[in-house]
C-alpha cells in the first residue's frame, strides 16, 4: 500500500473567553502563545507540516480572524484559508473542507484537527496521526482517544470496544457527563477523552454527510457548482447563512458505526483555562512559582505570572505573601485570578459585554 | 495673653520603602497621595496653614528631595526649605529649624510635625495644636499623645502622669516595646502613642540642646555665625557631616522633665504600610473591596487596588476569586501583596537594591 496523500484541516475559529485579558475577539486563544513562545495555531501547523507539507494545509476560521490568522501563517496561500462568513460549528466546517479537498483528490486523507491543544511529545503525536491516517486511508473514519487522567466533566468521551493495542473499535461517542458518570468512565478503563481530531478520506466524509446531513450535503454541492465556474466566494455568505449549525460529533460520529480510535498517548492538554496553562509552565523556584525574569517573589507560593504586554520595557512584578494566584498582564487590562477560579474568568468577559465595553473583550 | 506667633516645621525627609512601588527614592511616602487626592505633605501643609500662615512654614527635607518637594509646594519661598545635605535624624533637623526661627523671633512657638500621617478630623487637629502651642508659649515643651487602640510594637509610647483632661504631664518617653509590654501599656490607660509632634518656643529648644546635646549646640552656633554674614549655605555640608545623628526623642525628650502632653483625639493614622492605607479607603461594595472605577470584581473579598500610574488611559483591573489582596500598579512595577504581609514589602526593595536595580527603588 502506498502512503496516502494527507491533507490537514486546522479548525481555528474559536474564541476562548477563558483567556481574557490576553484573548480578545480579534486575538482568540489559538493566536496566543500559551504553550510556548509561538501562537498555538503556529505550533499546530508546524507540528503537522512533516506529515502533509505546507501545500496541503487548510485553515478554517471566521472572517473577522482572517487578517490576524494570515499574520501568524504568512507562508500559506490565500486559498488555503477557508473563511467562514458565520460560525456554523464543526460539521459544516469539516464538510466544506472535505468538498474542497475532494475537488482535487477524493481519495486523499484529511486530518481535521483543533488549532489550540498543547502536545507534549510531538514526535509521538505524528506517529499516532500516521496510524490514524493509515486507518482512514482504508476507508474507516478514525478518531483519537486520550486516556483520561481525571473525571473531567468538560469533555466528551469515546467508549471503545473492549480490547488492547493502540487502535480500537469505537463503541459510541458520549456527550459531556456529570461527575459521577465521568468517574465511572475513568474507572472503567474503556472510556477516552474526545480530543476532536478526525481522520477520513474526503469522499468517505462526503458520503457520510450525504446520508446523515442531507441539508449540509446540498449546500456543499452548491459550493462545488459555484467553484467549478470560479464563483464560490460569490455565494459563500448565502450558503453558510442557510447551513445548519451542528457539530461533527452530533451530526456524523454519533450516527455511524465502524469508527476506529487510536489511543493518543502523546501528552495532550486542551489548555482549557489559565489553570491548565499554569500547570504546563515549569516552576522557576522551589515554591512552585513561575514569573517573568526579574520578578521579585517574597513568601509566595504556586503563583504564575504571564506577561502578554507588547511593551519592550517590561513592568517589574512583585508578589509578597500570596499563594495560588494566576496573574495576567496585558497592555490595557490586568487579571488576578485564584487558581481554583480560573473557569470564572469568562464572567469578567460577560460583565464587560453587559457594560458595553466591547473594546476590552 | 496675646496669641503666640506660630511657625510650623514639617519634617519631610522620610523614605518609606513600605510603599513600594508607588514610593521611590525620589518620590517617598510624603510625596504620594495615600490618604486622599493630594500628596501627604501637601495635605499636612494645608492642614496647618490656618494656624501659622504660609510665611511661617519651613519644610525640612533631604537635598535629593528638594526639587520634587518644591513641585508639591510651589507657593513657598526657597528659604522656607531647610535642605539637609545628609540625614542626621530629628534632633539636628529640629535644632536647625529652631536656630533659623530664633534669628527672627526667639519667643516664637514652633510646631515640629511629621509630614506623612493621616488626620481624620482636621478641625479637631487644629484645636489640639492650638492647645499645644499655648502650653509651649508658656515655656513648656509639649507633645501630643494618641490614645492607643491596639498593642502596636512599631511605635514609641508616652507615659502620662495619672490624671484626666486633655493636657497631661509626661512621666516618660518609652521606646518601641515588645508585644507583652505594649499590651500592658494599652491596658494601663496611662500610655499614649508618640506621634512625633513637638511644640516649643525656639529659645526653649535651643536652651535644651545647649544642656543635653552640646555638640549639636556648637554646630548650630556655627550656622548662626555664617548666616549672620549670608554664608550659611557655604558651610552647611561640613556642619551636617559632623553632626551627631540622633532623634529628638532620645536626645532631648527622654532627658528633660516637665514636658506636657495633649491627648490627640483627632483620628490619627501613621499610614505605616499599604494595609493602613487600605484600611482608610472606604469599601466600594458589600464585599469590602476598593478598586478604581471600571474594575471588574468576581467572587473577590477585601481586596484593594491602588492605581499610581501616570497613564490617562487606565488599565482595566479584574479580580476573580481572590481575597485579602492589596494591588498597587505603577508605570514600571506591579505589586500584589497579601494584607497580612504588608510589612514585608520592604523586602522587595531590599532585593532590588541587592540586585543593583536602583532605578526601581
Amino acid at each position: 500500500m502506498t502512503d496516502p496523500t494527507i491533507y490537514a484541516v486546522i479548525m481555528a475559529g474559536g474564541s476562548g473567553t477563558r483567556f481574557w485579558p490576553a484573548s480578545r475577539r480579534l486575538r482568540p486563544k489559538q493566536l496566543l502563545p500559551l504553550g510556548g513562545p509561538q501562537p498555538l495555531l503556529r505550533e499546530t501547523v508546524d507540528r503537522v507540516l512533516p506529515l502533509c507539507g505546507k501545500e496541503r494545509i487548510y485553515i478554517a476560521t471566521g472572517r473577522h480572524l482572517a487578517a490576524p490568522t494570515r499574520a501568524v501563517l504568512p507562508e500559506l496561500a490565500p486559498q488555503q484559508l477557508l473563511i467562514e462568513p458565520v460560525a456554523r460549528n464543526t460539521a459544516p466546517c469539516i464538510g466544506w473542507a472535505a468538498a474542497v479537498v475532494a475537488r482535487r483528490d477524493p481519495d486523499a486523507v484529511i486530518m481535521a484537527l483543533p488549532s489550540d491543544p498543547h502536545i507534549r511529545d510531538e514526535q509521538r503525536f505524528r506517529e499516532i496521526l500516521k496510524q490514524a491516517c493509515e486507518a482512514a486511508a482504508g476507508g474507516t473514519i478514525t478518531t483519537i482517544g486520550i486516556q483520561p487522567t481525571r473525571p473531567e466533566t468538560g469533555y466528551g468521551y469515546i467508549e471503545a470496544v473492549a480490547g488492547t493495542g493502540p487502535v480500537r473499535q469505537v463503541a459510541r461517542f458520549v456527550e459531556k457527563p456529570d461527575l459521577p458518570r465521568a468517574q465511572a468512565f475513568v474507572d472503567s478503563g474503556r472510556f477516552f477523552w474526545n480530543a476532536g481530531m478526525f481522520f477520513f478520506r474526503a469522499k468517505d466524509m462526503l458520503a457520510a454527510i450525504d446520508t446523515h446531513l442531507p441539508a449540509l450535503a446540498a449546500a456543499l454541492r452548491k459550493l462545488d457548482q459555484a467553484a467549478a465556474v470560479g464563483k464560490e466566494t460569490h455565494i459563500i455568505d448565502d450558503v453558510f447563512d442557510a447551513m445548519p449549525a451542528i457539530s461533527i460529533d452530533h451530526g456524523i460520529m454519533e450516527k455511524i458505526t465502524g469508527i476506529k480510535m487510536v489511543v493518543g498517548d502523546f501528552g495532550w492538554s486542551d489548555l482549557g483555562s489559565w489553570l491548565a496553562v499554569s500547570d504546563l509552565a515549569a516552576a522557576l523556584d522551589g515554591q512552585g512559582n513561575h514569573a517573568p525574569a526579574g520578578s521579585v517573589l517574597v513568601g509566595s507560593k504556586r503563583c504564575h505570572v504571564f506577561d502578554h504586554t507588547d511593551q519592550t520595557q517590561k513592568k517589574l512584578v512583585a508578589l509578597v505573601g500570596v499563594e495560588d494566584l494566576v496573574v495576567v498582564d496585558t497592555d490595557d487590562a490586568l487579571l488576578i485570578v485564584h487558581r481554583d477560579a480560573a473557569q470564572r474568568v469568562r464572567e469578567v468577559v460577560a460583565a464587560l459585554k453587559a457594560r458595553g465595553e466591547h473594546e476590552k473583550v
